[in-house]
């Protein structure tokens, strides 16, 4: 079976996800686009073999063609596009965040609860990337004993110097790694500090970057990542779980090791210069990204789903909130989380 | 469009070969097999959406919903069968060895040039390794000056006790270095030492392993290449280039690193157990086998070939025979190689 | 000139020094000891050719043919045979903690300042350790730019089961980095935290370990410290500074990479067996006990001193004391630090 | 007892050896120096406490104040200057090459062998540098099993332009495997070949740098050396030695890890300058010239030998012979090498 998919948003990202779809992955096609961007959506279809443009999103959705839709729109329009599909009967790949707000989120989830079965895969892609499975494998086969604490390091080139807040350090960044210790470790996150070191003199006037947030997991465990944005040297992301007996931390990239110039410099393969630490996310997890949306092709081919859910959407969302209060109080601050409907427990 | 492939024997190789095709990369369906065990291909047939099992090799290459042909059938087959695939104007990917011989490899060239265009491609996968892609940008781009030597170690953990003859260590296993030195610094080999290190207890009877091959290349460069295939503790492919001012290594792979029971252990990703070297040649150039099909599809799709061709493959037969030559007699060969058509000149 | 000295304090770190005076470093020679307990006294002065044994510290100290005093005694002791010491005019090497408690370290402080010189060094080790030494260099030299955070992590395979109290980690192990982070950046820590992770199952009943504790630097830079001595697979101490442009980590030692069994193992050089990360303090730190001592030395023969002053003593305990007032009482502990008597300026 | 050292020859490596015994080393004072340039002598002698100059290298051996003899002075003198110490009955250290022939070297032999007891040390500091005494460990331990076969790679970032030949690259660089692999692997070199790669355009008119030497030991094993003294980027020591069931390397040296300006670049502690591989010798051996000068001294103490002996000298004289000679000819080349005095077995 080749899934048709309706892609809701062809910017940046939605392009990408349709250059997958189109001409790396196997058992899907692009049937339809949309775009709040018209001309762009218009544009986008030309290069495909066969894509209907759609005024509407939820024209879009209500395609007879387009058995899965993937939103790529930007976040306030989230809500309303996967609601719709659930409604509609499609199972639909949200890129994060599920919705801005945590109560926005809740109500995605009551609608695939009316539902009655779950529709939705949101884009936390680094549960695919082969290292973050390599370390869950070690933390869950007991390589490390039973895990105490983890340090988590984010960090970003740079990021555009207007519009890039305070407060999308925690929503957009380190919403990777809520996500990624939730799943890590299969526990909810009870409680976060947010804590302030010295700011970057790079960061843009007013922006607290770079930031520690300490999440506090159900059972104990401490997870503190540091979330620079603007860390100038590369894009680098680092994680160490630290259990009873041992610990188990990221590596460097293989790729080649070049000695010249009185250095001998790591480089990662697959990138087109090669000296360097990955320059950006697309370089670092362009795999993830692949074996995610196979993994959902393959999901909506087989009508079942094993991604990351709306709960995990909501969970990542409700953490950010009280991140936020945390930069705001300089306190702990617990996470008012309901307890997690049957619905989404693992082995759906 | 895409890309209609039959497959001539379906053994381990040729079934992965129609699980990367069917289930991995995009462009390209499986249409027909053979196989010279028929129940074997029926077998194999029986598990594909619509392939028709052809009795003889012949049969398929006629096939009309044939587009291209992948010939993974034992070496002693492949010059017959990638003639016919020639003859029949039907583009054809070739397991390596192109044929056991080199006269067969010539006769091969002969038909192609016949026929006024390329049609073949060999299945020498390295090039397509994102590590040794670094390297060689490495080399060509300045980074460590003219290259003057390289090492080169290929390890396997072990053979079969039965059937591994030291002719094959250098016909199965040198012969990637072979096509790998000739493709980094784009030039012949024009002469081969063959040298016999302490003999390890753990090769069969009578059989010389480890060997250490000295390629001598047109420009003088040498490169040793240690093959060991009996090197017990797992699958270890290594290689330094040295230039005039600096050198570029393949690094281990990445992954995790693990520290515990007083031991801190790199563990590559993508492993099914963690702790250890790559297992073998699967799990280390598995992306580089998808990139090599991917690679194929595209170009039989365009209808241009850029990959591995029978001059390759001839090269390599030619290396090969000098390597054994240099094993009996202990003393350096010089490679009888014609000078190389203009027709497999790179830019075609 | 050889530095004549007086050790106060035969026990496993007093005989170790002794050993390097002894053996190991050039310009001293033991000539006194003393030890509460007279028997061990005598018997280490026995493997020491002219040494001898002194019933009472106080009499070690006075002995004209004793040039500087190295107390190895027990903390409670220091105090009083540091000041001793001072006022006989004779340098003193002192291993931390200068004192157990903050005012007596004041107190020694006090009778520096009257006596109008410098007399103490502290056994901060870690400002001699060559990987430090680096990190420092690439800090001050703005390799990494401006400094904004630091991670650090200290890891003991184990502790005894009795006797080691949630606040011996701090005072006892903590306090390394606690003078790491004060001697790197320069300037006085101002505030502490003291955060709880999930106790691991391997501590004594009623030990919090692991801790992170957290220090704040007077320019804002936040020095995070994971703190685990029942870490169980060996003496691990890690550290990397954030700064505005890069970072700069400590690196694991260099000695051989081990390929057997399946893994490739890094194993440390100089170590009694091979394949783990160092056994304890002692083998990751060996070279830097021999700088400290031998720059010690060559201070006193000198009449200059350079190493850990006692106000850096002082300002450890001081930070120890809010630490373990920030574990009590969950919350940010400011450190009341005086003004340092420039007296204890850098350039003296 | 301390050592009363007489130096022969005070040029860069002289004064580096009499740094150590007086400012590093315990055990030991330089009592005399002799050099052929009698002011160097002088200024020499004027650094140092007491010291006495004496104008001829004999009178320096006669000297009855003189204990043990340092001969640091050029290879041409060392076996009129060796002898007569050993005729004299003192201990001495003689720099590499015991002799630049190796019927020189035999004539030393005979010397020690009339005198009935070893008296010499011959300075390849290299048994005493850490990553290869690990090295050693493994291999002696059983954890790669038996050995097959080693790689080398000497690689020196450049030469003066002029005066450093060919056949300096075999007599002076090389000649540090020479003696490397016959202590690695307890057995002597029975034949070399001498392998010549693409020269390099950064020597010098007429030599031929980089070279492949490739020894021959007498179990069969091969080791494989390449020696670059144009190498340019850095002063770069590596060894891989491979067995029945593994392999172990020399690793990088530990130091830190520099990530800034899109680059992750290892740096060994204890440099000058930081971001690169060591600059030479000096800084990557300097702790084995340190352990290898305290050695001879508790050496010379105890009356006991135990380092590089004059058998070890004259072997890697003769080694360095037929390297010559198969570079020359371009063949194999036997070692003719007499059966070792029973005097020499290692444990004397």
């Amino acid at each position: 079976m080749t899934v048709r998919v309706g892609v809701i948003g062809v910017g940046m990202i939605g392009q990408d996800h349709i250059r997958r779809i189109t001409g790396v992955l196997t058992g899907g096609t692009v049937v339809a686009v949309n775009d709040v961007d018209q001309a762009r959506a218009e544009q986008v279809a030309a290069g495909l073999p066969h894509a209907t443009v759609h005024a509407g999103a939820g024209d879009l959705i209500a395609d007879s063609d387009v058995d899965a839709v993937l939103v790529a729109s930007w976040g306030a329009a989230h809500e309303e596009q996967v609601v719709a599909a659930i409604k509609a009967g499609k199972p639909v790949f949200c890129e994060k965040p599920l919705a801005p707000a945590s109560d926005a989120c809740l109500r995605i989830i009551d609608a695939e609860l009316v539902s009655g079965r779950r529709w939705v895969q949101v884009g936390f892609m680094r549960r695919y990337d082969a290292s973050y499975l390599a370390m869950k494998a070690a933390v869950d086969d007991g390589s490390i004993g039973a895990p105490v604490l983890m340090h988590c390091a984010h960090r970003n080139p740079s990021v555009p110097p207007y519009g890039f807040s305070t407060e999308m350090i925690v929503s957009d960044s380190a919403v990777h790694e809520m996500d990624l210790v939730r799943w890590l470790f299969g526990e909810e996150i009870v409680a976060v500090r947010t804590l302030t070191p010295r700011r970057t003199g790079k960061a843009a006037e007013g922006v607290q970057d770079p930031l520690i947030i300490v999440f506090e997991l159900a059972s104990g465990v401490l997870a503190d990542d540091e979330v620079f944005v603007n860390a100038g040297y590369g894009y680098d992301v680092r994680g160490e779980v630290v259990g009873e007996s041992g610990t188990v931390a990221l590596a460097d990239a293989g790729g080649i090791t070049l000695s010249a110039g009185g250095r001998r410099t790591a480089v990662p393969a697959g990138q087109t210069r090669g000296d360097r630490v990955p320059a950006d996310w697309r370089e670092r997890f362009s795999a993830a990204y692949d074996a995610e949306l196979q993994d959902w092709l393959n999901a909506v081919a087989a009508g079942t789903f094993t991604g990351p859910s709306s709960w995990d959407g909501y969970a990542a969302a409700a953490v950010t909130d009280s991140a936020l209060r945390a930069l705001r109080t300089g306190r702990r601050v617990t996470v008012p989380l309901p307890a997690r409907p049957d619905f989404y427990a693992k082995t759906q």
